[in-house]
């Protein structure tokens, strides 16, 4: 039967195809006694042998599409499953206990868990999480059902999802996967950007779509409406083929900006740049025609290993970044650690508001090594390339003199060792804590830049977690004091001469483009998929009018009304 | 030998006593084999007699002091330790496996707790913690160990804790405890603004108080450098019997300004009231010479039982609080749950960030009954004082549109029965969030006044966690963008003829007071023992010159700077 799901547009398009559950099975298991041991061992090693052969198609499929890295928790996969530590004290069980296979495993499984998880030990840790991995399969293997191998897929489906991790993400097959939809999730969850990076269509917060939707069936993704249509009639599938048409056409107009300035409809200038998170985003941003690179996310170098990325491994990454964008504006943010991105290996301790915590540039200022690291990195690499840094989280001036201050020493050193470094890179930070903003004007004095990070700027100004749908209603971009924050911090930027950009995702949104560039916006950093829809939509825009429709803004009462407001001018 | 411990001084004052350690001892248990499981099985029950013994001692001690609902915890503990379902098992298993009553109670006991508390019912939840706390103290009686009662001290005692939580505090001999110290916490912990209140020296975040006292240590306390000296000298003690008298007669001289109105040095009037949480506190406000409540936490209203509280349990405390008050101001807060603050029985989720959350207006505004419970108590008790009531947590113009208009219903509805309300309630708002400061001044325009809750703004705007020790240096009350921000509510509050005023702990704050004064604050509320000092310091201040000094201190980079400057004018 034909129904409708609405959740949020999290990444434009409209995608067709099948569905394809990311879910995990029930794996319940029951206790259940056995009278031919022998021929439960039997079970049990065949099951073995099927978890086997899939996690080796799995691994070469990781090997081959996501590199050796990737690959590598695979193999140790392996190495549990054919471990006879582990699988000795099973086979004994069912011997010894007359029980099945499935009891033997979970009740054996679950002890080494327990006690790895017990050993305070991050290696420890993981290697139960490796069980868990194994466990999980083998025990599908026994029962007969399932696990979801997202590598594996080979036809074009949609992906349907409570959510999607980073990595089930990292598993999807690329080639074949059209669009997916989740249950929960909003437009700044990992999921959403993550769909934006890839370029599909994607509806994230539906709250239903794992109830409604089945494997096999037909789904829409329509991200621009933030709809899913299950099993649509013929009619909305000859309509969402037109919009799916229209859309590729105007896409198709947009590539024509591709090498063009941003320039608006009265002649002003502002640059679009991307976020990134590799070396492997740049051909995104060059495809997509990004002026520059607003937020190079250099977490990712020590996100999914073991340890932390060597100087020698960061200053590869940042040299291919800086040569690759051949003398264009490559903006780096140093380590944003904690908060809802952890590092087992750093073992930090919980939090009870990891948002409010121990994170990004005051783990760095405590933590000296490791940023001293990333910033020797940085520096021998800012000779390849237009480099300019900046620190994240920065909430009082004396943090920032004090992370300049640990840069300069940095570069005397090397300097020192006759290490060449560029002679002038630029040094700024994100405004993305209110008090921040606030004191713009004192702060402008001593930095080169600012680049406001909107994501957690809103969440802070609003007391408002950004992952809790419980008080999703409060991550109000628009609202006024928002938009007066932005303002503050422009202002403070241009009566000390200093450039101010965003580059969270309220820089590539629709609706805040107009108000932005009334605000005096220089720089707007944003997926790259949404560069060259930023670029028409600012081309059609006249400065001098969105500084009139701003002022009006920063003095309406509720975000409301601000959208009212800008959809009332849009429509003139 | 003496030693010197540094903290924070979370409590004014100066104490001598004897140490009391409140703390867990060991409980660990081995498995040992028994061969006379009879005498096993009475060594159990000599444990179990003397546990009774003890809870009955501390039953009647709660109830005499604490009245019957605290004493209730006792007696479900008296009935957990007489309940053959629990104890039945126990001698059984000291019987069949031939094992020592300890290991034998620990075993049972676990079950039942893991069984309990794995039942998603908050009641079974509440079972199990009683088993916990019951096992404690017959185990403490097995192993010949003393669990801390400080419901039973019965000399002057220097308590000395890890931390005191609100359940530990409650228990403690307030005739006794001359003062405490704690390894953990700052000046706005539970057990700071709980020192305050009851007016003991407390120091609080020393790091070692526990490792570094033993019970019958000779301590003092100095809440007022935020020192705690162990066994002193007989030289050192002599100097703090000399600063104990200062202080006294410090205080004295204070207690002259009781029924005083707090004028400062050029006769400009400011109003210093109170934060109570309990009809109780109205002692210390009036013996503190308070000018009215400026906060009333309701929060206690509903905590420590197991249901809401009913309208006319409501009726009766808000009613009590505006006669006792005799017509002076009482500024209620609806109620103000979630964050820290949580309330078993309404079993709200577990989230990653509390204190980014679902609390506060945000839970009442959907939780209606709730909300309008309270209402509804407020209103009809409104004809008994001056009652005005504020709402917690707004960050939106249109969440305050929303109370009103749900208080505005509930008035009509009073008012349709033939109810009694007060003609003229002010109706204001907390202003902790740093969205609402940013738009004051829109506020303005519809609230009766603000009341600006320093707590919580100062955690959000530095987007610093204020229980989290890592990031306590960015707790920063002096930072001039919390000072900016003050300065805007207040500024947006006069250009509409409405007042400001602060309740959180900066207002009592001796190096806050200057600025203040001169940011134009109205109205200073506080822990009632802060008052007199308080108004001390006013009345030797220009409010002239504090603009000056305020003018300076929002134009100045960091905290250091602004302390630096209240320092320098004060020496004058």
């Amino acid at each position: 039967m034909a129904a409708i799901l609405k959740g949020i547009g999290a990444s434009d398009g409209i995608a067709f195809a099948k569905a394809y559950r990311l879910m995990e099975p029930d794996l319940t298991v029951e206790k259940r006694g056995v009278t031919d041991a022998a021929a439960e061992t039997e079970r049990f090693r065949a099951a073995l042998k099927k978890s086997e052969s899939e996690l080796e198609v799995i691994k070469e499929k990781a090997r081959k599409d996501l590199g050796d890295d990737k690959a590598a928790i695979f193999e140790a996969h392996l190495l549990v499953l054919n471990d006879p530590e582990l699988t000795g004290p099973i086979e004994d069980k069912i011997k010894s206990d007359a029980v099945n296979a499935e009891f033997a495993l979970e009740e054996t499984a679950n002890m080494f868990i327990g006690m790895f998880e017990a050993m305070d030990n991050e290696y420890m840790k993981e290697r139960a999480a490796d069980i868990k991995d194994v466990t999980k399969r083998v025990l599908a293997a026994l029962l007969g059902v399932d696990l979801p191998a997202p590598a594996l897929i080979a036809e074009e489906v949609v992906v349907v999802a409570e959510d999607l991790t980073p990595s089930m993400t990292a598993q999807l097959n690329r080639e074949f996967v059209k669009g997916f939809t989740t249950d929960i999730g909003g437009r700044t969850s990992h999921s959403a950007i993550m769909a934006r990076s890839l370029e599909i269509p994607a509806v994230v917060g539906t709250k239903n779509a794992t109830a409604d939707i089945q494997n096999g069936d037909l789904v829409i993704i329509d991200g621009l409406q933030g709809e899913v249509h299950i099993n649509p009639t013929e009619e909305v599938a000859a309509e969402y083929q037109k919009r799916a048409e229209a859309f590729a056409k105007q896409k198709a107009e947009w590539a024509k900006l591709v090498n063009e300035q941003t320039v608006t409809a009265d002649g002003h200038h502002v640059e679009l740049a991307a976020n990134i998170g590799t070396p492997a985003d740049l051909d995104g941003v060059k495809s997509n025609g990004g002026e520059g690179v607003g937020l190079y996310r250099t977490e990712f170098l020590y996100m999914g290993r073991d340890n932390l990325p060597t100087e020698e491994e960061q200053f590869e990454s940042y040299k291919a970044v800086l040569e690759g964008m051949e003398g264009k504006p490559v903006v780096v943010r140093t380590l944003d650690i904690g908060g809802d991105k952890e590092l087992p290996y750093l073992n930090l301790p919980h939090e009870m508001n990891p948002f409010l915590g121990f994170r990004a540039i005051r783990l760095c200022l405590e933590e000296q090594d490791i940023f001293r690291t990333q910033l020797r990195a940085l520096l021998r690499a800012s000779v390849y390339g237009n480099l300019k840094v900046m620190f994240p989280m920065i909430a009082t001036v004396n943090e920032f003199r004090q992370a300049k201050a640990v840069l300069l020493e940095e570069r005397a050193k090397l300097e020192a060792e006759g290490i060449e470094v560029a002679g002038k890179i630029e040094l700024g930070i994100m405004v993305e804590i209110p008090s921040t903003a606030v004191i713009a004007d004192l702060f402008a004095k001593e930095v080169d830049f600012f680049s406001i990070g909107t994501n957690d700027l809103i969440q802070y100004t609003m007391a408002a977690d950004r992952m809790n749908e419980r008080v999703s209603y409060l991550y109000q971009p628009y609202n006024p004091s928002i938009l007066r924050l932005v303002k503050m911090v422009i202002e403070a930027a241009h009566k000390e001469g200093k450039w101010a950009g965003m580059c969270g995702e309220m820089a590539g949104d629709e609706t805040a483009i107009p108000l932005l560039l009334g605000l005096g916006l220089d720089e707007f950093s944003m997926s790259a998929t949404s560069i060259l829809k930023a670029r028409a939509q600012l081309k059609t825009l006249s400065k001098a009018d969105m500084e009139t429709l701003a002022a009006k803004a920063v003095e309406m009462s509720t975000a409301e009304e601000v959208v009212e407001l800008v959809n009332s001018i849009e429509k003139k």
